[in-house]
């Protein structure tokens, strides 16, 4: 233990701040998180000086698979041949980054685990770099000792890819958070990558514009892993994904290098467009140190409906008539299910602010005008119930309504919590068999489950299927899968559409892609971390390892 | 001789279609291409048989300057050492597309020149396959002989890009023209890489909805070739990049591997994005054969409005009202400066639909309700007038009007090829520096320049500058090149928006593009196509060779 002390950090005063799912009060909050979230056990509380070969992550559902006769896919693999990290090491991260770098287990404890609480790992050092130049130099010197390195953003991700598995060193943006440039005319924002989401999102409505993405982890995400794990949220449906808002980025290669792709032009066609290459691919090719995006003007008027529909069809028809008659306006369209409803009002005590249905849509417009907003949805409405495509609705303008009806579709994570073990599942699909795979489950589970619910982005084609049985069930995991993989992959679906793979689901890979792909995947890594020192174990299977 | 004839092909009765710049009439049309637009002397009719060491493109302007004592950056380098075809060779591309194998010289004419007529290789063969199958025999059989392959659709680009340099051979998209699939619900529209740009906008229109993109050279460029050069055109501002609206792709590897991404999902986060390697590779990466993307609904409601302005600051304060106030409506935000009028005026006998001014404004908005949407443009042109910042203006809502307005944008360009010989650049800037270049430009060429003249997408930050002279002078181009480069760089601009890099502008690269980036792009380059077989002497520069 004398190890531990001579690295334990006195000068690491902050402390973290955490702010999940910014529709949920303080109190569900709290519960949300002491509960561990997926109804997994919580995690065991280990000295990240144990033996790394030891297991390190406790809860994830899939490694607890039962009946299988190979390694479940979701485990880790073994620790690679990297090197560990010694005294001095430390002494020269120490020098480079005086009162940064962190060593006391206690203060790295919340950087080890996800906020999940499902996957954990056993890093000795977290360094907190301020400047572009301190993260060339960190990898430099890690690259060249073969330290393998975990880059953290605000440890918001869902698959595992956000902490290290074993004692990689974190690397950590939470430093890096200053605005660089904000151009007024073009509505260009620079910045750096541990920028936290909301605080961008704060400081450009001053400035009557918003950020193209909105997350329910705003309060902590930072934009540099918004970006490095391409992350779509809320606002994908209006503004489209990060591929075609990102303007620019910085990245620091593994060996070091600065790649300065920063630019602030919404057009240049000069040579291969490299800052592609780091968008999604979750720190496992360079660590983004700042990013450029491209932001909408902030919406005047800004209206949301919830509506009730019989058939899953006629929610199908009703986004149709939506698309056509709202146009423009049109910022979201969110649906749940009777099942999410059940369990809202059960768990949350959330009353239905409609008549009961068999589906519920979330519908959001946002303009420029609220008359012609308010007419648009006037006449929507009008059609959609004249037609019968909806059979009761409710309508909100004022932001505490609004909030309010967002809240039956924001905390149906949090209702789910409640109803007990939740196996979950983030599918993208074509729209028109979004349902489909709900009604499949749910007949091919029978009463093994005990709730199958299905809600999410109709919008974006996307699904979030969630499984609760009362307590962990490796009979009913294994009913699940590969069903629900083969089930996507049968419609050319994607097994993770915008959650990434991380830890957790690299070696579904092959469901969403061919083999060719993946192996070209695997000659991207090679070439540009060819130790594989950036966040190994992440989004390539093992396979190519 | 007889080597010329007996690979005369007779069964190619295809005529190749080419309409180019829709706004312009037929009559106006013919002059425009027989002037060979930018003012370049007509391209010597060479045999393709001819040594190939000799000059392969006649009148790039840039060759052409004089008093420089390095080899002009724009040249055509040496022949690389990749094989010749031979009669076995073509037997081999006769059996596997029998009658689509067109070696005779006549027939192949119209592919060895691009549109410009600035720019001529020598190939001796044009294949036309029509599946992805056909690609892929075609690629692995010239991967495995080491035979050059020059990737061609519609043959509409600007920086010589889309014609083989010396005897590449030509691989054309033109058969592979095919719907794949559509779907009216999320407006996805699958399609292989052949088909015209306009062919799917008449295509999707009758659907009721459109492509994201639309072009001058809509009539013959193919969406293969729009995804191969990133193109941009006159949407961008209102749907985004391809970067966001192509979902997925389909491209066969230089040595004939199918690499399918052809995903048609709005998200799909599992593993690296391969398919943004090939938009904007111009070819050199692989041959797309396939595209997948998503199309916005048709608006119900189109509106223009033609401005004059005082200044270019009021012009941008005006940008920016129009942004707060059309919001979600602006699809168009496009200026002319009062020397582009006068080309107009003299050359075209366009009359000026308002008041002479210094800077003219084209507006455009789509909308899903007429009333709205011109409720919307009357109170802001009514903002606009009465805060002074436009001194001028007339609105058009019928289709022959909006398309007269339009014209006076569209048609700066060939009101250009009669003003004389034209140098061209195609620059993106920081919106507010957009028309510094001009003035500046203006003022260091003094009276050496017969025209400076300015216009493009501010919307965008895209500023297609223009320098006219009587003839060829290659101490005006002296003057204006680096200056334009050493100018954009300065500003952290792009030395090409939108046209790509091509042949002409390869070694023009390090303006807009640091070193580090330019030789990652020729490891991405070396590590996909490691015989350079694919598209060579484009958009790379020359020292990566």
């Amino acid at each position: 233990m004398c190890f531990l002390n001579l690295f334990t950090c006195r000068e690491y005063l902050c402390k973290k701040k955490v702010t999940f799912c910014s529709g949920i009060s303080m109190e569900a909050k709290s519960t949300f998180f002491s509960t561990a979230t997926v109804g997994h056990s919580p995690v065991d509380r280990r000295s990240p000086f144990l033996p790394t070969t030891s297991l390190q992550f406790g809860v994830c559902c899939r490694k607890l698979q039962a009946g299988a006769d190979r390694p479940s896919p979701a485990a880790a693999p073994e620790r690679l041949p990297f090197s560990r990290v010694t005294p001095e090491d430390v002494a020269f991260f120490r020098k480079i980054l005086p009162g940064r770098t962190i060593t006391d287990p206690d203060l790295l404890e919340s950087n080890n685990v996800d906020w999940l609480k499902s996957v954990r790992g056993s890093s000795e050092v977290l360094l907190r770099p301020q400047t572009t130049e301190d993260v060339s130099q960190i990898l430099k010197y890690c690259n060249s000792r073969n330290l393998a390195v975990n880059p953290q953003g605000g440890n918001t991700g869902l698959v595992g890819g956000s902490v290290p598995v074993y004692d990689e060193i974190i690397l950590s943006t939470a430093l890096m958070n200053n605005i660089l440039t904000f151009d007024s005319i073009s509505g260009i924002l620079t910045c750096q990558a541990g920028c936290v989401l909301e605080n961008l999102s704060l400081y450009l409505e001053e400035r009557d514009y918003i950020m193209p993405l909105d997350l329910g982890a705003k309060g902590s995400c930072h934009i540099g892993g918004n970006v490095a794990t391409n992350a779509g949220g809320l606002r994908l449906l209006r503004y489209g994904s990060l591929r075609g808002t990102v303007l620019g980025l910085e990245a620091v290669l593994a060996d070091g290098q600065v790649l300065n792709c920063l630019a602030k032009l919404r057009k240049d066609n000069t040579g291969y467009d490299l800052k592609q290459l780091f968008i999604g691919s979750e720190g496992t090719l360079g660590v983004i140190t700042a990013v450029s995006i491209l932001c909408p003007r902030k919406p005047k008027s800004v209206n949301v409906v919830f509506l009730g529909c019989e058939t899953f069809e006629q929610l199908l028809k009703t986004f149709q008539l939506c698309k056509g008659m709202l146009g423009e306006i049109l910022s979201a369209y969110e649906f749940l299910d009777s099942e999410c409803m059940r369990l809202l009002n059960t768990h949350l005590k959330l009353p239905n602010p409609i008549s009961d249905c068999p589906f519920y849509v979330v519908i959001e417009t946002s303009g420029s005008d609220p008359t012609h907003d308010g007419e648009k949805l006037h006449n929507f409405l009008d059609e959609a119930m004249t037609s019968s495509l909806v059979t009761d609705g409710t309508v909100a303008t004022e932001d505490s309504k609004i909030k309010a009806l967002w809240s039956m579709r924001e905390r149906v994570t949090e209702a789910l919590t409640h109803d007990g073990f939740t196996y979950k599942y983030d599918i993208s699909l074509p729209v028109e068999r979004i349902y489909q795979l709900v009604t499949d489950m749910r007949e091919h589970l029978g009463d093994r489950a005990k709730s199958v619910v299905g809600y999410g982005h109709v919008g974006d084609g996307n699904l979030h299927l969630n499984v609760t049985s009362p307590t962990k069930d490796p009979a009913l995991l294994a009913a699940i899968e590969p069903f629900v993989y083969e089930w996507t992959a049968s419609c050319h679906g994607s097994i993770s559409a915008e959650h990434g793979l991380g830890l957790k689901k690299r070696n579904y890979i092959y469901y969403s892609k061919p083999s060719q792909a993946v192996a070209l995947m695997g000659n991207i890594k090679a070439m540009l971390d060819p130790k594989g020192i950036l966040n190994p174990y992440k989004t390539l299977p093992d396979d190519l390892k």
